[in-house]
């Protein structure tokens, strides 16, 4: 069997994480964490076989494994890997590894089922429960060299996908047909198959292939654009409408290679646009050159949204900017990795502060009533001295 | 924008599912249950706009909705739909709407955060939870006629699919290009793109195409097959590794329309499979009958496994049924609807007894050390009389 491309995460990779995480549990006052959704798990230990991993604050973790044990042997270059029978065997199995008295211990609150957390609480009566999800995401907001090279390849992949949007357009064709070919090159080329979402309820699988009115059609998605979807089911992304001319296409697709998520989006149009919406696509690149001048290790998150907000207004483009009326989206960009909705959120309300080694998107989007949506969406890293875009992508609306 | 094919669930479904639930509300002596997990959610309001349902045990529901609330008024038939601002609005805004003095009330506990769960009892300091999610998937196992509907047209892509298996599988391709030509016909059809779980942690994106010995690698996954999958990051399904000749191909996809999933397999070859696999996947088909004469309403799902299971010995297949040594999963089929995951599973230990309008698969295989995996996946419906099959391949391995 191939296994060539079945790549491991190394093992100083993960010592540095469980480090950087261990300051935060000791910050925490907490004697350890116990991990268990698969992003986190994969993380820190570099395997999603069904696992709880113990990091103390001090010492070596220990990944306990129910199914697959010789899988998660074979994945995980944490040293100690052991069989797990039933999660009621965890106080023990930790004892008889040497952590016992845990009085104060960290868990995934925000992802973890209400049943997990009340029968854990069971099985450490004397313990105290704090959530950890925070210090967490805050770990994982900083890519290493290694993580950034993944992101580049999904990167690379999301770039191959445009070039061939523009080649499989074709007027009349759904949009979900469009979809269906360029998710197909996507899935070959490595593409994990879907998208990991850490927000309850948040679901995404490609991303959204949406022509002309399907652009401004609001979704429960936290994100820019929604779409109505096939059916009411998953109610996002692709429908069965068809692709006209001189009408927005917006190509908005997500691929992973490793785990690690891009996150891409161009406009493309057969024909023309009308010519208030190529002025504002122009504009919009100008918004695009304020960030890009501004965003350096040491500015606020919410600095760097407020703005390009003011460029927005300078350059009079509020009334369509990220929606119109009051359905209006409160990000313009989004952390990236493992999920697809990490940390740091570009929004008024966030309080971090960049620094180098942090992935997240500029999406920024016009919305006009009737017509559809237009912008684009690119991903950067942070470094010493300012930020790389990482989607190679040329700017500008791409014509078929 | 066409919408022809963007079908609401109808109002009469919605009536009868919540009648139903009611039942088990009054029988649970809980006042009402409060619903918001999207597949859940869908099933008894027809939206997954980020909503919460409440359901009294008596009276008509109150669906209030966060994202887009506009949207879930047009896709939910249900006849009082609000706007909720904020979580810690549920309690004044039911009381508003004649649900006060609320004791006991049912939570989706197996799914819903952690997190969210503590809010709530929060927010309702007085009351009781108890935990509602088997009443809610006891609900969901029993499927109306229009959801069969749903099901049997997942189940046509499936077939048209194993068709256009036959067609593009070439030696020398990689598992994952083959799937990725087969997942973009699906999708086409309007395959919602990915398949809800309902178990933690479990993920599922198309299923699982594999080859050779990636056929018989086990996984996290609560499934007969797993794979390894592009990188440990997702680890099951297809990989890398090149289709040879003479070899197994196990082809299992999911597709899905109006948010119901079928679930179908096939065995593929190129060229010819080894003797001793040839006769085995014979004496499956036999066993198959077994299954197929003694499905009907009445019977024990668990008594149905067991009597499986005594004609695997019967034809002298249990070293290889369902895996081989220490590594057999324990079940052979599992219900389908909403959720890939759903009730009854055929198992031993299940209690389950069939009732009409139950849908399931049956999902035998045989796994060879160092060679693959052989066998197929078929859904049923449970009729009055008996069972009906709707994935619609003819049976017996196929040729290419």
């Amino acid at each position: 069997m191939e296994t060539t491309k079945y790549e491991l995460t190394p093992e100083g990779e993960l010592r540095n994480r469980l480090h950087r995480f261990q300051f935060r549990l000791l910050d925490k006052k907490a004697e350890g964490a116990l991990i268990c959704q698969n992003a986190d798990l994969f993380y820190f230990s570099g395997t999603i076989q069904r696992s709880f991993l113990f990091v103390p604050a001090q010492n070596d973790p220990i990944l306990m494994t129910q199914k697959d044990y010789d899988r998660a042997r074979r994945e995980s270059k944490l040293k100690t890997v052991l069989p797990l029978k039933a999660v009621s065997d965890i106080p023990s199995l930790l004892r008889d590894n040497g952590c016992s008295e845990i009085t104060r211990l960290g868990l995934e609150l925000d992802v973890i089922p209400a049943n997990l957390y009340v029968r854990l609480r069971e099985l450490f009566p004397q313990a105290e429960w704090v959530d950890v999800s925070s210090e967490i995401r805050e770990t994982r907001m900083i890519k290493s060299p290694f993580e950034i090279q993944q992101m580049k390849r999904a990167a690379a992949i999301c770039a191959e996908t445009m070039a061939n949007a523009q080649r499989v357009i074709r007027e009349g064709m759904t949009e979900i047909e469009l979809e269906s070919k360029l998710i197909a090159l996507g899935r070959k080329r490595s593409h994990h198959g879907f998208m990991r979402m850490r927000g309850w309820n948040q679901e995404m699988h490609y991303g959204h292939v949406l022509s002309g009115e399907s652009g401004i059609v609001s979704s429960f998605l936290e994100s820019p654009t929604g779409g109505t979807g096939p059916s009411p089911a998953t109610g996002q992304g692709a429908s069965f409408a068809r692709i006209k001319r001189d009408t927005p296409i917006s190509i908005d697709l997500c691929f992973g290679v490793n785990g690690y998520i891009a996150d891409h989006a161009r406009t493309f149009v057969i024909g023309n646009l009308p010519r208030p919406l190529t002025d504002d696509y122009q504009k919009l690149l100008e918004v695009k050159h304020v960030f890009a001048e501004m965003a350096k290790p040491g500015v606020g998150s919410s600095d760097l949204y407020k703005a390009v907000l003011e460029k927005v207004r300078l350059e009079h483009l509020e009334d369509h900017f990220m929606g119109y009326g009051n359905e209006k989206t409160s990000f313009i960009g989004h952390g990236l990795g493992l999920e697809v909705d990490e940390l740091p959120v570009l929004s008024p309300r966030s309080s971090h502060t960049l620094e180098e080694g942090m992935v997240f998107t500029l999406e920024p989007r016009l919305k006009y009533p009737g017509i559809g949506v237009i912008g684009f969406e690119d991903d950067y890293v942070v470094t010493a001295s300012g930020v790389e875009r990482i989607t190679t992508t040329e700017d500008g609306i791409i014509a078929v």
